[in-house]
């Protein structure tokens, strides 16, 4: 056992303060990762306010980490030391289910471990995240971090990046096809990168007018206010993929009506309370409401691949790990542009 | 201009009596097909009492139409006097727009005609459906029905039929495939019994135990009561499609449970009411909500086509024209096995 320090939620006060606490040693499968930088997800801050369910403290949030491999251990041929690696949402699974052997281990049967607030196989121990200096994880789910990306603009691909690459490679996105990202956050900047980046037609909704230049920057081809109902109207019938980054509780209706044959809007963020869906607004075009989550493994390597080749990284704030209170609540009040990276260097 | 007797809803009080009409004459791409049967539809009810908002006065009901072809057209090389035809849910479409080009006229954005309670594409004259003796149709909306199978039986595939099987083909029902129905009536039987013949694995989820030895007559698998809790949990995660063919109001998340890794719940019959869809329940395995309804003409013929090779017709009662108010009342009560249909000599 090592000891490490990290920034922890003592309870679920919301407060993130220092914290010591250990790490295993290095198992013939592990790696030993001294983290530089660590992105701060939305889910950070319901998990530490449990508003996702019981939760377990101390919380060491953080799952969308990046750093350096500092040692390996017996068994392990993916990396050696000195090698860029990144952590993202889930740490183990049981290897032996149906998803395990068909590479969607993200959707394991049995007790995937999640990166923090999670248990490992074991049943018992705690999985502590990356507001810390070091992790030790199991190599077969740490990623291979392409090596001339920006390290502190690579650690959100880790989360925010394989969501929203996942449903876009589901649903085929490409060229040929339009893209509407909703929400341009965390979420919806990667969403626009990435879907650019795969050839497809984007369109940016967004109820921030403010945001327009962005997201033509990013590389969007076209922005739409969502205030404006008659530029939402001309979008109708047009759209073949939404993805949907809007947690808030927002009118499904209006954008599905803009979906074109066998469309798919497509929940990335969803909000507390139950969306109201009338069917009939589905039936004709065949179109659907649909889910994504994280992805497995090997599609996190391929979208972290895919940036490499394409120099994706996220729009990011660095800051000092005394600022994540602050960060917390700008988070909260849509504040950032576009996430707000952890210089691990300050714990 | 000819005169025909049919049966017809005169106002919204829900009754259908005899009445007199004029069809028109048979222009250079029409046919005439003096209807033998017509299937009850459940939307025939909901259209009759303005139950999908305001509708046409006096109306003929009835989409599901088989008849013999008694006179074609100058231009009419799709059929001769003799053939057996059948006329769906809709008897024109613009033509031009982009899904009437590329083969998806049901989803036409320019004023398709519906069979009945619509209007020609002439914008004023009224269309009547099949509770007639008699109707005239542009041929190239018209169906070819594989004359060795039962007439009677093969009415409601007009509309039954290629409701269901434009989902279970989209969403790719066959071998190693698991396909639920929920619901075993009208729609639901026939969606059992094509996908059967696809070639998947088809489980029956009804709230009615007695018709578990229909379900299983009809191929279907497995049958589940949907009051069987324990059952309906053992299906967790095995489903690949389920076609909802439930009209009323259910509780979706019981079913979205039990759909594997990108499957799809897809709805053909909604109810009145919104759904309320908690979005966290579609993001895991990438599952989907979706909605269908109808089929084109080409995949409406290519339903025929495949009920013909696999001997597919309804499960029917064949009904004199004065009984349709008595049959009505027993759709509403769920009290027909499976689909009524009215021999058109008795009108």
């Amino acid at each position: 056992m090592t000891i490490t320090k990290g920034y922890a939620a003592l309870t679920p006060n919301g407060k993130i303060e220092p914290w010591e606490f250990q790490r295993r040693d290095v198992g013939a499968s592990d790696i030993s990762i001294d983290i530089e930088f660590a992105g701060i997800c939305h889910s950070d801050i319901h998990q530490v306010k449990e508003e996702w369910g019981a939760a377990k403290f101390p919380m060491v949030p953080g799952h969308e980490i990046v750093g350096t491999v500092v040692a390996v251990g017996t068994d392990v041929k993916k990396f050696k030391v000195g090698d860029i690696a990144g952590v993202g949402c889930f740490v183990d699974s049981c290897g032996e289910c149906e998803y395990c052997l068909n590479g969607n281990d993200h959707w394991c049967l049995d007790n995937s471990a999640y990166t923090y607030n999670g248990i490992e196989r074991d049943g018992v121990t705690h999985t502590y995240g990356g507001y810390s200096k070091n992790i030790v994880v199991k190599a077969d789910y740490a990623l291979k971090v392409p090596a001339h990306l920006d390290r502190a603009g690579t650690a959100p691909l880790l989360c925010a990046g394989i969501t929203t690459y996942s449903p876009l490679r589901h649903w085929n996105a490409g060229p040929g096809k339009n893209v509407a990202v909703l929400g341009l956050g965390g979420l919806g900047h990667m969403a626009v990168k990435i879907a650019v980046a795969m050839g497809a037609r984007v369109t940016v909704l967004s109820h921030s007018a403010s945001k327009r230049e962005d997201a033509l920057a990013m590389g969007a081809h076209h922005f739409v206010d969502t205030s404006d109902r008659v530029a939402l109207k001309e979008l109708s019938n047009t759209i073949d993929i939404i993805i949907n980054t809007v947690s808030a509780d927002i009118e499904l209706r209006r954008y599905i009506s803009i979906l074109r044959q066998w469309g798919s809007l497509v929940v990335v963020g969803a909000p507390g309370k139950p969306y109201a869906i009338d069917g009939f607004s589905l039936m004709n075009r065949q179109l659907s409401l649909s889910g994504s989550n994280i992805g497995s493994i090997k599609e996190t390597q391929e979208m972290l691949d895919f940036c490499g080749e394409h120099n994706i990284t996220s729009d990011i704030e660095v800051i000092a790990a005394s600022e994540i209170d602050n960060a917390y609540d700008r988070v909260l009040a849509s504040d950032v542009r576009y996430r707000f990276v952890i210089d691990t260097a300050t714990i």
